[in-house]
């Protein structure tokens, strides 16, 4: 199979970022012939932002968004074990407003299966349930759809929806950043819901493992590697929010460093990413090994470690790695530098 | 095939209703224990109700709603035209908030494929793109999630998510309800988007016809009839809300008038729904008959013409009435009764 021999990539895993992107063009400009004087965000934010009244500067800030778990759903499946994707679900839409500078609301599901499994069904939302108590967010409603003929036995799929409040001065924003400001990662702790196709690839074709399988490198079961839960940076970053300590966030996701990071920068900016700064978990040095996976694809798939980044300006460094040492910690990744793109230095060797 | 001597039901076409109904239960208990002070509604309501300031009864309310389009997904793939599917699923949203008293503020998708294929992508956004257009309602943003090996060539699921503003002393409200309050009914464009597993076995199974076989009882082929878009209700209830004129309402889905109707009416009241009142449109009489369908599984399963019920107390009737002439019209379907439950009466002859 000549696409291993070459080594695993993201594109011959079967997804491609790029015909997404050109889809992704086009569905911006239909989506803006639709925004009415509330809509304050551009769109290709991780959240969108509404306000009920577009003429009050003090009005509060509506931040929505929307998200699946990807293909993660298939290693659930897999070992029969569901309430982990349900808190995924719910930590990826919270970390995807809380880098606007919202705290959540409500949320809401959406389910499709082929014939309902009432207890699938029910760890599911138990895993969502537990994650929105956590946040004080209300789990509002949803659908639950049976589909016969449209999945399989056994298969789902899960979307979810998040509202959450934000006040307008409180809003990070790209465009108060400014070159010279710190970059402050904080560890993933894993896969995150990202990077599965590829990281399915490899465990479960090129390694022929099982969910079930030990893997001494990285003292777990497959399974229990690739089912982590997605961190929610909730704990951690929103008191750092609400006391102005941060500029702007990225929640570090499907595109990586790269794709993700310029989101909270403005257009004429960049950033340097220190490679030496942190050590890779083990899961994606096995990853990059076993698939032979190029290094700019394992930069584009995966988190690497690096779950969300907060540009901070110098003055506030200090204060907020302290504040962080209780969650993570944090660590200084990067700086923010003059001209667009993301910069990699630093080579780990080996 | 046993089935089909039997008749096609909605449970031996792969939808079990009860056993949704059992893990609805425990899933509504595991949200309630969620709900934070700002929740309003009640569960099981068409949207779930928000408030920013629970304290405050002028505040104004968040009205959100998640849905899908269900395997109504299937036919227009099988007629490779997914505009109309993006449609469906806004109105099928707009509708749910509208019997609840709300107007749409924003709406955003989730649509998961294996591959992703640019031109379906575009058609199915500047579907709903468009309907999102006619109701002012901003398509805030969404999900396009590629899922290579969970959906087959050419597959995808899309799921929609609204949220919109009502006024607490505008609510549509059941409890308001009492018995000889008249039921106003409003006519469907068709199947909307409830009952497909069934529609879609009769057609294409028991008939063995194509998307693109002429019906002369439709006076259309299959794919037109299938695909023909759930009617929004927007424009011919929402100045009937405004004006007070409407006590409750309920969007006739899944479940078809028994199980969506008693959402619009105090536990201890039900319905009387007269039969002769009106025609049920062809295509129902189609499945019936060639689907050997029972009549209790033709109720359960499809709106057999009525897409919406307005309840209305007697001395706004006439008014009612005579401003949904330019948008439908309407008629008189029934009226609230003592007693739960919904009973049919004036049995159609043939």
């Amino acid at each position: 199979m000549p696409a291993m021999e070459n080594g695993l990539t993201y594109k011959n895993a079967g997804v491609d970022i790029d015909a997404q992107d050109q889809a992704l063009a086009r569905i911006k400009e239909l989506a803006r012939a639709t925004f009415t004087p509330g809509v304050l965000s551009e769109i290709g934010s991780f959240g969108g932002l509404f306000t009920l009244q577009p003429e009050n500067p003090e009005a509060p800030v509506l931040v929505a968004s929307a998200d699946g778990v990807g293909t993660k759903l298939k290693v659930a499946q897999m070992a029969g074990k569901h309430h982990t994707v349900g808190e995924d679900l719910v930590n990826h839409c919270v970390n995807d407003i809380l880098v606007q500078g919202a705290r959540p609301l409500f949320f809401l599901d959406y389910l499709a299966t082929g014939k309902l499994q009432p207890h699938v069904v029910v760890e599911l939302v138990s895993g969502m349930a537990r994650a929105c108590q956590v946040h004080g967010c209300a789990l509002l409603g949803g659908e639950t759809a049976e589909m016969p003929g449209f999945y399989g036995p056994g298969e789902y799929d899960l979307a979810g929806f998040i509202v959450g409040l934000a006040f307008r001065d409180r809003l990070l924003d790209r465009n108060r950043v400014a070159a010279g400001d710190s970059l402050v990662a904080l560890p993933s702790s894993g896969l995150h819901t990202n990077g599965y196709s590829l990281a399915r690839k490899v465990f479960f074709e090129t390694l022929k493992l099982t969910v079930d399988s030990y893997v001494p490198e990285l003292a777990c079961t497959v399974g229990e590697e690739l089912l982590r839960v997605h961190r929610s940076y909730f704990a951690a970053v929103w008191p750092l929010v609400e006391a102005g300590l941060v500029k702007s966030a990225a929640h570090i996701t499907g595109g990586g460093i790269p794709d993700n990071l310029p989101r909270a920068l403005p257009p004429h900016l960049g950033a340097e990413i220190d490679l030496k700064s942190f050590d890779e978990p083990a899961v994606f040095r096995l990853i990059r090994q076993a698939g032979k996976v190029p290094e700019e694809d394992m930069r584009r798939t995966f988190n690497l470690g690096v779950g969300m980044i907060l540009v901070v300006g110098e003055q506030h460094v200090g204060q907020v790695l302290s504040r962080l040492v209780l969650h993570g910690p944090g660590w200084i990744i990067g700086r923010v530098v003059e001209g667009a793109g993301v910069r990699f230095v630093g080579e780990r060797v080996g």
